[in-house]
């Protein structure tokens, strides 16, 4: 393999541990191009003109399914949506058979939502395909890490060296730890920053530092990733309660304001407005939640086409 | 503006009040143009290949939405769909954080229903896109009343003049005042005919003859347009009962050749047979309930060609 | 017609009563190109660009709809899915009418499943439209049953002679009519085993034999196709109980060991793990669950092909 050969070293993407530096600089230059061509008049490449990919959500989720479906489509790849609630799953099929299933039918790659950590990993080394783990529990949700260092690297040119806070509920995200390793391996400092009850005791052991005093963080940071409350789950039994939370964690603009330099606002979304941020921040000018929607569907077509240029 | 400009004086349809005469005459001379391109064996044109458009339905509909789609299809859009139930709108986010994602998509139009009355008409001033109401609550529904004016129009040659009676539950219904509007723009006598719990107090502002005797309408109109009864809307109580409706306001056969003319028989589905009409009045010669179902594709392809040529 | 000419006798495919055995050879042999076209990198032919599709389907199936569409996107055909739970069905609207509704937005084809055996030989004779059944209660499947026999074909070269045992829930089974004809056709031995409970009493008259006791059938044959119980369906009461049933008809691979010959396992998925057959069985060299599903494909983008040929 010569020098400049341009490809990824791996040819799933399982979680951000799969890929090193170079690869996350190829994805992002790859992510530019694609961003381009996603503001022109005509936002369609015939690059995967021959994939077919299956997007297999055993979890609802709208907004990543979307962004997947968006970029497969501007990249001209047949796509094919399987959701499990309406699906052979809930007859008693296991993961490996639903997914060879699929694949027998001459699918490429797939793009999968689990409920369980690892379900990705582990399909992986059972099934002879290309797997995107669109997240897999409070695992590991790559591409939405990607997309996020990718929108910090627009907003200030480099990741290198920028203060990241996560903010919020660390424990039950998937977006948390993508992040840190991602943004780390880019050369960022992070730190976490929640209740006691929300932040794993493991969590130190990624070097991350850990605050749990929002002002402090807020004003160590260079950019404030605001995780959300997922008030849907009924399973998650927060303490302290939404209300002392959005008091305790909650960002509104007299917040933003008070800080002595201007910080970057980040969401994954979906927002529970008036919970993580107030409104005023979540439309202010120092906000790039949108830019991250935005960013996701450049960021899914490097991701897909990268990958798809190392099928076996 | 020259005065051969043909262009819609709106760049969102969210509803009959946004049109002028004259764009009506434009939708259905573009809707002619469709319409034969439907009956081609080669059903697709090109139009608006480089265009994306996301259908929003919050609400279920079946008929409506494939409508849209195959319009999209037959256009050569891509099209992504959006259903609230399997969403991000059951964790909690609002309606312009929903919309303001998909269109940091790079969509360029939303097609959306909604069971909120206005909730196009809020959205559009809120966000940066076009917008076509697919209903909203028992407000608008567009769409509808214009491949409804347009049957009447193919099947009398011209809409002026012509008497139509909506008959049914003008209360709840998206389709009546839509209808209403639409129809006496072009020129047509309106009557509304039903039971007095089920029509509007506000109606008679609209200009339109209120009738609460069946024969009395029948005998009026050259068109009966026969709302359906929605039965399955738990939160409409029905009085009279539904039994009663049927005995007093459904038309049969026996009824439809009591009259001294043939009177033109339509109904937006899905119908109930047996209630609102007798399976023989649906499938007689007199109804033109399937050629609704056809125009309708052509219709809303006309009003997305429109609608995308005003881009901003 | 000239003796060469090549297409079906039938316009619909409603079941194998349908077909004659030069329809199941044409439609192997149009499956042939088709599956040699699916290995190739282009997987697409244009063959129907200008044909609309839409797959209706009135119960949950994923695997057969999958199948299905990916058939219809290599063939190029415009597709729309209709799924019954969320549409004006459950509006109380009645079959011909959903269809006819469907019809009249210009779709040459549909392919439905529907709980009620006959539903879419009903359909057929009111509607003017080329109906596909991917199953009508516990009635036909008929492409399964043809890429069932074509596995077979493709594994031993020919069906003629072959001795298939179809082992489990008979009673309940679209698979197991359709089976039975089609491979009789072919000139198959056909048997079916399971307990008395699960084995209606008119299969006799089918010509077939019937045998209870598991290890007799194994022995006896040489493709063993295991229907799934079906453990999702409430309102079956299986008697022998699942416990007992995989006990007394559930194959693991001791016995396939134990018989005198290796004999090709086949199973329509999806596999209840452990209790029709283990999973070293399903996993087996002598299993072609997998090439079924690749097949399923092939034969179903030759029954549109074919059937898209004969329209009226």
């Amino acid at each position: 393999m010569a020098d400049n050969y341009k490809g990824l070293s791996t040819k799933h993407l399982l979680g951000i541990k799969d890929l090193n530096e170079r690869d996350i600089q190829l994805i992002f230059e790859t992510a530019d191009t694609f961003k381009d061509v996603l503001n022109r008049p005509i936002k369609k490449v015939p690059s995967l003109r021959d994939v077919t990919i299956a997007n297999v959500f055993f979890e609802n989720s709208t907004r990543t399914r979307l962004s997947f479906e968006l970029a497969q489509k501007r990249l001209s790849a047949d796509t094919i949506n399987f959701a499990a609630s309406s699906s052979s799953v809930s007859k008693g099929e296991t993961l490996i058979d639903t997914v060879n299933n699929i694949l027998a039918m001459k699918v490429d790659m797939i793009v999968m939502r689990h409920p369980y950590p690892g379900a990705g990993i582990f399909l992986s080394k059972k099934v002879n395909a290309q797997i995107v783990n669109a997240g897999d529990g409070a695992h590991e949700h790559p591409t939405q890490a990607l997309l996020d260092a990718f929108s910090i690297r627009e907003k200030f040119g480099d990741v290198a060296g920028k203060k990241v806070a996560i903010i919020g509920d660390i424990l039950h995200s998937r977006v948390a730890l993508s992040n840190i390793l991602c943004l780390q391996m880019l050369g960022a400092e992070v730190m976490v920053c929640g209740p006691t009850t929300l932040i794993p005791k493991y969590i130190k052991s990624l070097g991350v530092k850990v605050e749990f005093d929002l002002m402090k963080a807020l004003n160590w940071c260079d950019v404030a990733n605001m995780l959300r409350i997922q008030m849907e789950r009924q399973d998650i039994k927060y303490f302290p309660s939404l209300r002392e939370y959005s008091m305790m964690y909650g960002v509104n603009k007299q917040i933003l304001d008070s800080l002595d330099k201007e910080i970057v606002i980040m969401h994954p979304g979906p927002i529970n407005r008036g919970v993580e941020i107030t409104s005023d921040v979540a439309d202010s000018k120092q906000s790039i939640i949108l830019d991250q929607v935005e960013n996701g569907v450049a960021i899914r077509m490097a991701v897909l086409y990268l990958l798809a240029g190392q099928k076996p």
